[in-house]
């Protein structure tokens, strides 16, 4: 998509699904038009068979909250559409509606880079329930990608043990929005750097590139195009080497390091972009502490992820730095969160008390939760995160309780120990943000925290263990309830 | 990502690898300013274990390049940044020359929604080096993931065996470009209409919705809810039948549309979006039948893809459209084309000759190919293609060929028939766009109109037959000869 087809920032409120509008204006006609609503946005299984999944995108809800007005053009276009049926899709009345309609919502958020778990709300968004409609689809689109590719950046850094991980995985990202998702995430979640310059100027993330092979084909020999690289960027040379032949880039890489050194200059590392990685970064090591330059680094691409990292340093690979593209930026091998947005409660009359309400579904994995939700977490005295409690302030319930329903399994329960907190912050009232916008270093240290913290057990790749969130008892009866009542009042299943 | 982050329309020019930028200096220093260079854009292998791609994006690449400038802003972000190793990491001479600096560029594209095979080039792009270089990350983040998308829709459409396919990806795509890049690409290859209403005001596709499960839970009971859409939404009502128990939102449907016949309405659908669509579908069937309401659609969603489409078809499923969401946007489960772009010939004097290059590799399938190359699509009598030939204008050929060489097999050639035409276009000359921008219709069009004419046995799911795609006899010579040359000069491999 080229960023020429829309500059104007109002854009953000057809970024939309159809039926968002339609539902509007639904509940325009239908009397809901102050109906309150309370949706919570949460996916239902951890990604890429992990043990959790690292928030992210919340920290831009504000903005577009703040952001969501129709403007004349919008109201013109979307006046122009005919229902299938024939006829205008949306009526003059509901169109006048929402020329400079601001959302009147108020959103509670788990802050960016803090660790999450399946089911429980990573956003709660509360107010008219046409509001809450309008802003669900570019909600999600914020949410859902940035999650999932916050969490498999996370795991892409703990594979590289500490060494520095670069995303370079812009041009196989959906377009330029696609790509400063990734590096935005990827720095959160622990990325050193991006490939990214938008995302460096945007952002003020640290930027980071070496050559490509084009480069080396464009010289008359490989030789000549490193010595020109190097005399183009003494203090910024890492050295593409398989151009050709590894072992042949190895040796020119050492002619032009110690010609670099007569210069007062160091070449700061060579890059290995295919091939048996294991095998030629040892040979490359070799040769250069044979060599008598032991500080050139060695840094690999060529589809990395995760479990290729791990596999590198499990043979000794000695490797100083990964660039990770492709599998980062598209989240192979799961490129969806499965992120969804339900309504959880209803308040018909402005005045009155909230009622809460389920969705029900052949596939019990789809049924949600109800009412108002706050998730606590509880600590060890380590400050470890030892659960999730997931609490419906619309049920009576214990405030700090000290045993918990699991949320998978009503057969089973936890004894809860320790000071809670709050997993959700206030982060828009009445439609605008309630404190400045959070810098991304803030995110990121809170990631790294997050995860130093959490439980090596549940941040391991092969079978991960369960991270425990449950219901509050009061909201596993509510549910209970709901669930029985829901069903004998829309036809029990029966068994033919 | 927000749309508000950026909208100039100039950060065309920064959403790039910073790789490129650095070797546009490195370029500019080493007296290769003037150098001329050819790039193709491809990639190495039919996605989704398929026959085929659908070329999309390219429709774009002239409005990139038109609009591709640096403006103050961008060139005061890069003169702040520092080189790893100290200092600036851009000299102010280079950046005075990026000040200003235009792309003269002259661009052949194959057409969009033209089928394109591997190795093939989809764009070719000449020009200054520099300049080549400079557009290359946006122009591969632009055409990668729209023929990716365009491909995994062309494959939906076809198992729907005529049936329409809607996008419903926005809300899992890679931000608002991502949502835009997927309806686009959708519709050229065949979708009927989008969920994405900013989708529908740019590029003119029809726009498509029902209603949510929260707009069912919004009121007292589902009957009530229907009745509220149908009277808001008659001429465009889709009932969406899941939210507690599909059959009695079947049942309710049906006194929803009896009601509606009085009111001289009709219910256009209803639509199921879980649990098992195969039986739901023949019930609601059954059902809609036996009430006398033949007329009612059948809509479903739920994680489709073009497998989950056939296996509803065989067994029967009385379905009428389908809505794809997640495994659209995502283009699981191959998330990314690979898509690369790759120098094939050098012209160091802009007077002088075209030296053509190629990279080597230990990764034989990461050899390119050399040449300013074009490609000859041949046709038999009824006009189906029965093979392409990549054509190298460097070094002497037969023109229209009698036979060529397998792309990835030297033993193998092909004799070839019939009348070729040339599948590359010129899209771009010195940087200006050779005519207006297509409208998105003609390349829908140009698509159904490709595959109806490619031979079902590429087109088939699984094991597709190879389609032939091979080298003009003096292009496999010289790929031959630049290998061994190469071979030569950098180290050939020894066997140890």
């Amino acid at each position: 998509m080229s960023l020429t087809d829309r500059t104007k920032p109002t854009d953000v409120c057809l970024n939309t699904d159809l039926y968002e509008l339609t539902m509007a204006q639904g509940f325009w006609e239908s009397g809901l038009a102050d109906a309150q609503g309370c949706f919570n946005a949460f996916f239902r299984e951890n990604p890429f068979e992990g043990g959790y999944a690292v928030c992210c995108g919340v920290g831009q809800v504000a903005e577009l909250v703040e952001n969501f007005v129709f403007d004349d053009e919008d109201i013109s276009y979307l006046s122009e559409l005919e229902a299938p049926g024939g006829g205008p899709m949306f009526k003059p009345g509901f169109l006048e509606y929402l020329r400079d309609h601001h959302l009147d919502l108020t959103i509670h958020a788990v802050s960016e880079g803090e660790v999450v778990f399946p089911r429980e709300p990573m956003v709660r968004v509360e107010g008219p329930v046409i509001d809450c409609q309008l802003v669900e689809t570019a909600l999600l689109n914020l949410v859902n990608f940035q999650t999932l590719v916050a969490t498999k950046c996370a795991r892409v850094v703990r594979a590289a043990e500490g060494h520095p991980v670069s995303d370079f995985g812009l041009r196989r990202a959906q377009g330029p929005d696609g790509g400063l998702a990734v590096a935005r995430a990827s720095y959160v979640a622990g990325a050193s750097s991006t490939s990214n310059v938008l995302a460096g100027k945007i952002y003020g993330i640290p930027v980071f590139g070496t050559h490509a092979h084009s480069w080396v084909m464009a010289f008359g020999s490989e030789l000549e195009s490193f010595r020109a690289f190097a005399a183009s960027s003494p203090k910024n040379c890492t050295l593409l080497v398989d151009t050709y032949d590894v072992h042949q880039g190895i040796k020119n890489a050492i002619v032009v390091a110690r010609e670099m050194e007569r210069a007062g200059e160091r070449l700061a590392a060579i890059r290995i972009d295919s091939g048996d990685l294991a095998r030629l970064s040892k040979e490359a090591r070799l040769a250069f502490d044979e060599a008598g330059l032991p500080y050139i680094k060695i840094a690999v691409s060529n589809d990395l992820d995760e479990y290729t990292i791990q596999s590198l340093f499990a043979q000794g690979a000695p490797i100083d730095s990964f660039g990770v593209g492709t599998k980062l930026a598209t989240c192979d091998p799961q490129p969806s969160l499965g992120g969804v947005y339900k309504l959880s409660a209803i308040r018909r009359d402005a005045d009155g008390p909230w009622t809460p309400v389920i969705k029900l579904s052949e596939q019990a994995y789809k049924r949600t939760l109800p009412g108002i939700q706050r998730v606590l977490r509880y600590h060890d005295a380590l400050g470890r995160p030892t659960g999730d409690l997931i609490v419906d302030d619309t049920v009576a319930h214990e405030g700090v309780a000290h045993r918990m329903v699991d949320i998978l399994d009503p057969y089973r329960t936890y004894d809860l120990a320790g000071e809670p907190s709050g997993l959700l912050e206030k982060i828009v009232e009445g439609g605008r943000r309630t404190a400045p916008p959070e810098g991304i270093e803030a995110a990121r240290q809170r990631c790294a925290d997050a995860l130093m913290r959490l439980d090596p057990a549940v941040t391991r790749f092969l079978n991960p263990q369960v991270y425990p969130v449950g219901l509050e008892r009061g909201l596993a009866e509510l549910l209970r309830n709901l669930a029985e009542e829901e069903g004998a009042r829309s036809g029990r299943p029966t068994v033919a």
